[in-house]
């Protein structure tokens, strides 16, 4: 309930946000009403939006920002094409850092917290070797269904760190559940990683309670937000996170690819060492020493020099997110997925869908998964024969994106429709069962 | 003599490439004579020009191809904008690797030996730590000048490695000599890192011969390409280099900090394992299994999801080097040297500046670098005074960048003028001592 308490009141008072009414009477208006109740309903016009597309995948590469058109466009055709190297000057060079803040204020870290560069997984890998020197002995605790290049980073930086993984094993709902954690930590367990929202399921950890027990037990905490940056508030910073990592093209829409975040809270930076030693990274730069020494401050985490192109696309969708603001994004965020499983256990469920995210919004990021025995061929036609986009994970789950900038009640109970006409008319069935590349 | 026997002919004899001239009439003609002469003047227009600046900065940021504003804004409108997330299906996914091989091709590189990926750094970081386990006992030697990122990526993976590092110090020019190198690896170097070309001097290290004596003993040696790539060419898998690096924003024109590459030899490739696990290295992705187990191939040097934006420009720039091809562009970048070199013996020695690259065109790759005790702030001048572009590395270096696709005959002679005037007319003692962030 934390975040429901926190950030839009409690369940059954009328939302925090201008919301004329009540929620117990809400699920009874129809998409209409709710989208024309919608506060956020202006920030669909920022976005580039097809309206003949039903677009459910925002959790996985989020739309395109109208700004990040004419950004981009300007960064390339006037800063590299008439700027030229000037360019580093004239503010490049400050862009992991100062993009960086733009996301930590998303996350709650201080100023000087953050930084944006490299993907994901190269940052877990270099936050996880910089805070294994601090830990003390014991375990790297995972969770057994990460997101695998989580998985991998830490697989490949244990044995350098001399540490084993423990991984935490799901429960019976397919999710890591917050008691496995804490008797994990009170195990023994020296840094634990958890994702803030579970890229499967959407099932969303209570941070603040779970950074509390591991630092009750001296045990250090990493987040992975990659599902919740842009979509569910944290306050990494006043919760003592030890350290975060994140990615920027899913709700915080920063095109695909774009590089990647990682945050590491203020009492560690100058204790800890970055484990890829690059010129950026390095106290001078621009004075050629040849043996390394550290850059103060997050800028030590710095390694090469970054993409320009791409990292100003990630400047643009976090602004976008900064402006209509997380109480807001969050509060529409919790009524979607309401609206989305109210209406899929309606529709969906007695087709012989089931429903593999959380009920309660508080435990829920901002997508919902669904499974079916043949989900990958129902994914399938919803993309080719109905334009709707979701997207499947392995072996027999949908998962619908849910953006509250762009995504609309309409569109959520348009996206249920299409998926129960496309098991009724059995469309699907018309489609190989053998994955595409990318899923 | 290697470059110039094989791509141009020796010395003293007609140009390979059309140029109705022999050299030694060549230097006598103007420089508009020599543009109206040269084969790849069409090039030129394959760039966002603003002709009221003589850029001579391409070794740092290569100037920005029109095919470039067009791909990338197709790409983040188009693909981003429309299909979304099916782009990874589109193009996307395949990327890395498609353009690895683009790059590859201008290297000399077998088809699945290179990747585009990450930056210079991290790459470096990937294949000393993966060549480390091949090789035999004994110290990674590198330049004790080379680009100082590439030393800092050494020392990170070199304890992990389990071996020292020993450097090869400068000889009285200050570049690394040949029989330094030779030696060093007669001495038991494992592993022999080394620039193509010197970032400072510009000096052309001969990678066919330094390769063949490192494999001579037992030695694996690999190379930064980083100020070869795009205008010198390099066999790397016919002469057996084992690995490779290099940057894709100088001479390949891919934009700020655009994505870097790495090539490893096809016969280390199932042999190596890449330090940094990721899922798209992974065997199957969206498999999303557990535990890392390696692509086969060079994709397991893959990590995280790559800036897909940033990587497409690269591609652009790629493309316009093999359009023009490698032959044309080391020729012109030749005589562009020698016609430098010529004009500033006679213009800005006599005005106290002494030249830091070698001399001889076949030791030298595409930039020309002066010394002065005010080398800072004349080259501050030269851009805000004269709108002539170099740039300065520390303590008294100007580099001059001769980017065979878009400077002209006529802009080496304006940059040799300028400088020449900036000196007389003591404007640079306006301009502060104290070096900008980025130099």
């Amino acid at each position: 309930m934390e975040y429901r308490q926190r950030f839009a009141g409690p369940r059954g008072r009328d939302g925090a946000l201008g919301y004329p009414v009540r929620v117990a009477d809400w699920l009874r208006m129809t998409p209409e009403e709710l989208d024309a109740l919608d506060p956020l309903v202006a920030a669909r016009a920022d976005f580039m939006v097809d309206e003949s597309v039903v677009y459910m995948d925002g959790n996985s590469l989020g739309r395109l920002p109208k700004a990040t058109v004419r950004r981009t466009g300007a960064e390339v055709e006037e800063m590299w094409g008439r700027r030229l190297v000037r360019g580093w000057n004239e503010g490049w060079y400050e862009l992991p850092v100062e993009v960086g803040d733009q996301i930590g204020e998303l996350i709650g870290a201080t100023p000087g917290e953050t930084l944006c560069c490299d993907s994901t997984t190269v940052n877990l890998y270099k936050i996880v070797s910089a805070l294994g020197a601090l830990a003390k002995g014991g375990p790297i605790v995972a969770e057994g269904r990460a997101f695998p290049s989580d998985l991998y980073a830490l697989q490949s930086c244990a044995s350098a760190c001399g540490r084993q993984i423990q991984y935490i094993e799901p429960g019976p709902h397919g999710w890591t559940q917050t008691g496995a954690v804490v008797d994990a930590i009170q195990d023994g367990a020296a840094i634990v990683v958890l994702s803030h929202v579970d890229f499967r399921t959407g099932r969303l950890l209570p941070m603040n309670e779970l950074t509390a027990a591991a630092h009750s037990a001296g045990c250090l905490i990493i987040w992975d937000l990659s599902h919740s940056v842009g979509a569910v508030p944290s306050r990494v910073s006043e919760w003592g996170v030890d350290a975060a990592v994140g990615c920027t093209y899913k709700y915080l829409n920063g095109g695909p690819g774009s590089p990647a975040f990682l945050y590491v809270n203020a009492r560690h930076l100058e204790k800890v060492q970055c484990p890829l030693f690059g010129w950026l990274g390095s106290r001078d730069p621009f004075a050629f020493e040849p043996t390394y020494e550290p850059a103060s401050g997050v800028r030590k985490f710095l390694v090469g020099t970054p993409p320009i192109i791409s990292m100003t696309a990630v400047e643009e969708g976090v602004r976008l997110v900064a402006r209509y603001g997380l109480s807001a994004i969050r509060e529409k965020s919790e009524r979607l997925g309401d609206l989305f499983i109210h209406l899929a256990r309606r529709e969906l469920v007695p087709r012989g869908m089931s429903l593999r995210s959380p009920e309660q919004s508080a435990d829920r990021g901002s997508h919902v998964s669904l499974a079916h025995p043949d989900a990958y061929r129902i994914c399938r036609a919803l993309i080719e024969e109905e334009s709707v986009i979701p997207d499947f994970r392995t072996p027999d789950m949908i998962r619908y994106g849910l953006s509250p900038l762009y995504t609309s009640y309409c569109e959520v109970q348009r996206a249920v429709e299409a998926t129960a006409r496309v098991i009724d008319s059995r469309v699907f069935e018309k489609f190989e069962r053998d994955f595409a590349a990318v899923t």
